[in-house]
């Protein structure tokens, strides 16, 4: 018998069902973290008793990404500079930094990534103010930090992230909207968002399969965003690595000028995610230049129809304010990562090679 | 006649022999640098007089990746935060953060990039203060800024940078070390490396285009590092794009474990950067999974020789002092590019689509 795993997959009607299940049940989960609602405003409360101005957040993968979307919730809500700190700076080179001024803000869904815990572990016993975000309130991650914020998603069972993923983009602006005293309408607008979510879903998961088709034999892609959509870029190009074995590279799109664009081909399809902001002039620029390479273009966003010459067009609706788009505009990039892995006949419940607890340090 | 720019490829012995000649001249740009070491103790000791402790890079491609390196220079040598700073908050979302107790440090080879000047001006008038570290002294950028870096690497004219991108890494240090108080030591490893360099390029390059032909077909690969080595494994990533239009992709050795090693099978190299530090456990540990994928590994670095079943080894000496082994480890990637872009029949002097300045928003 060959050994391969593609040589006995699942039925093809069950690849990937929890990942979907988990993709359809996003709207639930950002109304299970609205239900945490009072205690995001406890956490703003005490940072800014404490007058922290600087903000560290630390994660790997896709809590990672979402800091990403977290340097500009604080940057635009309560203006406050918020940085992906270096893990290993701290964990692995001891150096000892002043934290006295920071709010440390620790990712995990799990709760149990090493290196993640020993830096909050660390930050918490220089003088950081610590919190956890975390879907385990039980976890050595929601010990470690001296106060929590739970994720409220329910148990995520595929390997690749998804509501969690969702609701740690809504823990950090709604945390950052509170420090900048507008948290009741930014829990509005949460609510907003999880209504559209209930609409877009289900179309775009209707038509993904078609959509994905002509891809199933793609190696590699580029995701571009910029600002706010760097976050979506980032977690749409670790979903099609991780469930796709699609080699895909985030590049902000002023980025993708700076060498990237290089290597583009005809057979080198290019995502771009377009919003409504002050960065569309940039993603247009970027995509024009993408263009012109003969690259496969995908639009997507909320802006998506404003990109020049698509080859696919995957828009999501405007969100109440700008800040919250990505947490729409990455549905299209997990359906697309859904469909595509089954068309290639992936489990993206299960990727080789991968457990849903990483423990690598 | 064929419109296709492959078609009539220069000579295939001049392909790429500017990007050559550059990679050859490093030690003695390195030299070109130290020669303005007085440069970096007067902007240290302005730094120190205004109390600067948050330290803000900005730059795109080999500057941005150069700033990677920075993140570490100024964590371990006078344990100052340094961030590489959002760009597009400042100077798309107009998002007016405190900037009073900043050091900015504007990084552009050309001194042209648009948005890194327009950056460091709103920085400058919002009481950062702001340096340019720039090949081009009378650049807009170089007029931006209050103070002045020198890169002093002469004319660089391949559009993919080598001897700018190795000036700037010991442009962050040697700032970093004068504001530790360690500035004289820090010039005296630098020459150093100089003649570590000068041993070491025209080994490596004698070697090389034979460990690059079986590469000749790749399109897409992951660059492995960690700590200090994250800037080697962008910059190496980066090359590989432009030049050689392979999709690579840098990652920590802890991130590759959180989904992207999912990707891997054994038609996917992986390059991985080992250094004698702190982080030298994790990489290798890294390294122990991309071999149990049957993955190609190519391991480089001043630790090569630790990584356990590679396929390809090539070594780099240790610098005098761990910090810097950056300096070092970049050049097998530079020198791997030049040679398969010559085996893809590609020149590395002129990648299609880009020009040596990049005015793209």
């Amino acid at each position: 018998m060959p050994s391969l795993e593609a040589v006995e997959p699942a039925p093809a009607g069950e690849l990937g069902s929890q990942f979907l299940a988990e993709i359809r049940e996003q709207p639930r989960a950002l109304e299970g973290l609205l239900a945490h609602a009072g205690e995001f405003a406890r956490v703003a409360a005490l940072a800014r008793e404490r007058d922290r101005r600087l903000v560290r957040m630390v994660g790997h993968g896709s809590s990672d990404n979402a800091a990403s979307y977290g340097v500009y919730a604080f940057g635009i809500l309560p203006r406050l500079t918020a940085l992906r700190d270096s893990i290993s700076l701290t964990v692995y080179y001891g150096s000892e930094l002043d934290l006295s001024g920071s709010l440390v803000i620790g990712l995990s869904q799990s709760g149990r990534t090493p290196d993640v815990v020993e830096y909050v572990s660390r930050a918490r016993r220089a003088g950081a103010l610590t919190v956890a975000v975390t879907n385990d309130p039980a976890s050595d991650l929601a010990v470690a930090a001296e106060a929590l914020l739970p994720l409220g998603a329910g148990e995520e069972r595929a390997v690749a992230a998804t509501k969690t993923y969702l609701n740690t983009l809504a823990a950090l602006v709604l945390l950052a909207a509170h420090l900048a005293g507008e948290g009741a309408r930014c829990e509005d607008d949460l609510r907003r968002v999880a209504e559209q979510l209930d609409g877009v879903i289900p179309e775009l998961e209707e038509r993904m399969p078609e959509v994905a088709l002509p891809f199933s034999f793609v190696g590699r892609m580029f995701v571009i965003g910029r600002g706010v959509e760097l976050a979506t870029a980032r977690e749409v190009a670790l979903k099609l690595l991780e469930t796709c074995r699609v080699a895909a590279e985030p590049l902000t799109a002023t980025d993708l000028a700076h060498g990237p664009v290089a290597a583009l081909d005809p057979f080198f399809p290019v995502w771009a995610i377009a919003t409504h902001d002050e960065t569309l002039p940039a993603v247009l620029e970027a995509t024009a230049r993408v263009s012109e390479t003969g690259a496969t273009l995908v639009a997507s966003g909320s802006a998506a129809e404003e990109i020049a010459r698509p080859d696919y067009v995957l828009p999501v609706p405007r969100p109440p304010a700008p800040l919250l788009s990505p947490l729409l505009s990455v549905v299209p990039g997990q359906l697309f990562a859904w469909a595509l892995a089954r068309a290639k006949r992936l489990d993206p419940d299960r990727p080789s090679g991968l457990s849903k607890v990483t423990f690598a340090r």
